[in-house]
């Protein structure tokens, strides 16, 4: 019989929202102590009056003690349930992309909290993130193989979620043999995965749309891409027409990828490169006199948690205003944030704080997001993570 | 010499911030009564202390009593500064389109205060919005025709905001000869624009780039056009190979012209519609068993002033709850909503809130807003006012 997990009085409103987390002081502990369950056991939630809500995995060492797989307190988390998924999040994908180049599961916003899939054609990159997810590893190299037939699985587990779950890194190659180099495409344009030695999965789905967008604007252009990492938007950039880019990164390594990446699709003679910190290149290039057509800011996560906002904030600003000395009169500035921590509107007021600061006047033409195969669960803002502005800076 | 408006002391940080407008009761009237201003001068506004911060037109009895149009308390509104501004202008969209089809100008998006064109191709069409950019009237054509050469300018002074400026709506052909049928096109899709008998310009540029959106979503799908208008949705659906497509409206002259612009794209076999109130229609289509596999809800403004709020929630609560019950296992809604006063967030929210209602779930995978040719500035809040969510909503 499956043990039961009941929440304090009210404590159930976030889940009839829709939210799929339960947070460890939402627990009637006297009632359900959360030490009497083993890590990744799954448990139907009830209410404070004995409703049942649905079914979660419960981790009782972690804040987010429980993450809700289905409102149905009849399913379990199992193979069946992980095909039934899969099948789903793969039919968006397939009506979203001609080729099998994308973001196959994104955590809660596919409904399977705590897994995030990236797929190179033939090949899976797994991350599980939470403990519950960890005890389903065999599950979901058979689920996969029956909904995906992938030749190559590899479970890459090195990521903060992980730590906070107290589960070790690890990367294993699980599934086939993983080639030397993983190839694959982006917006017409070649790239090699970093799927062992390269953060997160080994490439960045997320901001394909936005890419998009602005290869459409590039061409005969010259084009600055900081925190380049191995050049996602330089190279596409230069792809599309742009006459020049430079992609500036703190990781040498990283430079050493755009190169190859840029030879991949033949424009290594327009794509070069420099490495150093950031702010310390693009004021040296001010000092340079060096101007840019197109600037690309697409920086790490500079607010982590909530008590960084305001540093973060400080930091977003500055690097805007930074980049706006480098344009001319009249030109197009892409300012990503993956913080969820800042909000939209606080995007945007940063951006335009940084253009009175130089005097310069800002249109906001566009406002992307992360790309639809990571779907955002309209119930957990905090699948919501990723914004990318694009902006006309010019002089009046 | 130029009169001077002076502000009350702190009344300077919204200017200071970027934006555009002042509010008459910010006005130190003692100093400068705003009923010694001639309606449509213009005046350099100064801070308590005296600072200049930049030319403004007046309109002593607007609550919008002046807007900024230039930072530089040299410049003044007039043929030369016009001929710079629809310069900067058409160089935006001409980087962005291939043809000349879109909005020119997008008021204070474009730093031109109260003044809209929209572009089909050689003919503009012009809505004077304030009664400073109605004095301007001559100089605006002229400078139109240095600037674009258009073959036919309309004034199409019926706006909302001619009202608050105490100004008659009125439809003026001002230069050449308008043809009976302007056509015009939009994401390869061809179009009639109603620029005498329909709403605004004849035209909605704005949903350009979300329409683009869905298009690559509806092959063979049977799809629902609700407040279709003159079919900008529906018909570019069918044109993309959308199987089936039914475009609800209350004015059957609209529908009419939905009729008419399928004919024009060769798609009317597979487009048909239905007159009537939307709610009533969505439920007798639902009563009729009737199933979509895309719903479109592209409502106007349920909230036009702060106070109808509440009431434009629920209703816009409402409109979703009733399409999702029309919608398969699987499908796809495009919610629109253009009320200024509905938050981004609130807008999820109710889509969350009604997947919920009906026992589905949410994939949230598209955030659209206004196209690239209506810029919002990002100092003004209120030139910010379009949102289109692509929700995938399926049953478990």
């Amino acid at each position: 019989m499956t043990r039961r997990l009941s929440l304090k009085k009210n404590a159930d409103k976030r889940l009839k929202a829709g939210h799929l987390w339960l947070y460890s002081n939402e627990i009637d502990i006297t009632k359900t102590p959360l030490k009497d369950f083993e890590a990744g056991a799954q448990a139907i939630v009830e209410a404070a009056g004995g409703k049942e809500l649905g079914v979660a995995y419960v981790n009782p060492n972690s804040l987010i003690c429980g993450r809700v797989v289905s409102r149905d307190p009849n399913v379990r988390l199992d193979r069946s349930l992980l095909v039934h998924r899969f099948k789903q999040a793969l039919a968006l994908r397939q009506r979203l992309f001609d080729k099998p180049f994308y973001r196959l599961v994104h955590g809660e916003g596919d409904l399977l909290p705590g897994l995030v899939i990236d797929r190179f054609d033939d090949i899976l990159v797994v991350q599980l993130n939470t403990l519950g997810m960890e005890r389903m590893r065999d599950s979901i190299i058979d689920a996969l193989n029956k909904v995906v037939s992938p030749r190559v699985i590899v479970f890459k587990g090195d990521t903060s979620g992980r730590r906070m779950e107290s589960l070790e890194p690890s990367i294993e190659v699980v599934q086939g043999e993983l080639p030397e180099a993983v190839m694959m495409e982006e917006n017409n344009t070649r790239f090699e995965a970093r799927v062992i030695d390269g953060q997160k999965t080994g490439w960045f789905y997320d901001h394909r749309v936005n890419r998009a967008w602005l290869n459409r604007l590039v061409e005969g252009k010259r084009v600055l891409d900081v925190f380049s990492y191995v050049g996602g938007w330089g190279v596409q950039a230069a792809n599309h027409g742009a006459s020049q880019v430079m992609c500036v990164d703190a990781s040498g390594t990283a430079l050493e990828h755009v190169g190859r990446n840029a030879r991949l699709n033949g424009v290594e003679d327009r794509v070069s490169v420099q490495e150093g910190d950031a702010f310390e290149v693009l004021s040296s290039l001010k000092a340079a006199g060096e101007q840019f057509d197109v600037v690309i800011l697409d920086p790490p996560a500079f607010i982590k948690k909530r008590k960084d906002i305001n540093n973060g904030e400080r930091a977003y600003g500055r690097l805007n205003r930074e980049a706006m000395r480098l344009m001319g009169r009249d030109g197009l500035l892409v300012s990503a944030s993956c913080s969820m921590h800042l909000a939209s509107e606080r995007h945007i007021d940063l951006v335009r704080g940084a253009a009175r600061h130089q005097d310069r006047h800002g249109q906001l033409i566009f406002q992307g997001h992360q790309g639809p195969d990571h779907p955002i669960h309209p119930s957990i803002p905090e699948t919501a993570y990723l914004k990318a502005l694009g902006v006309r800076v010019f002089r009046d």
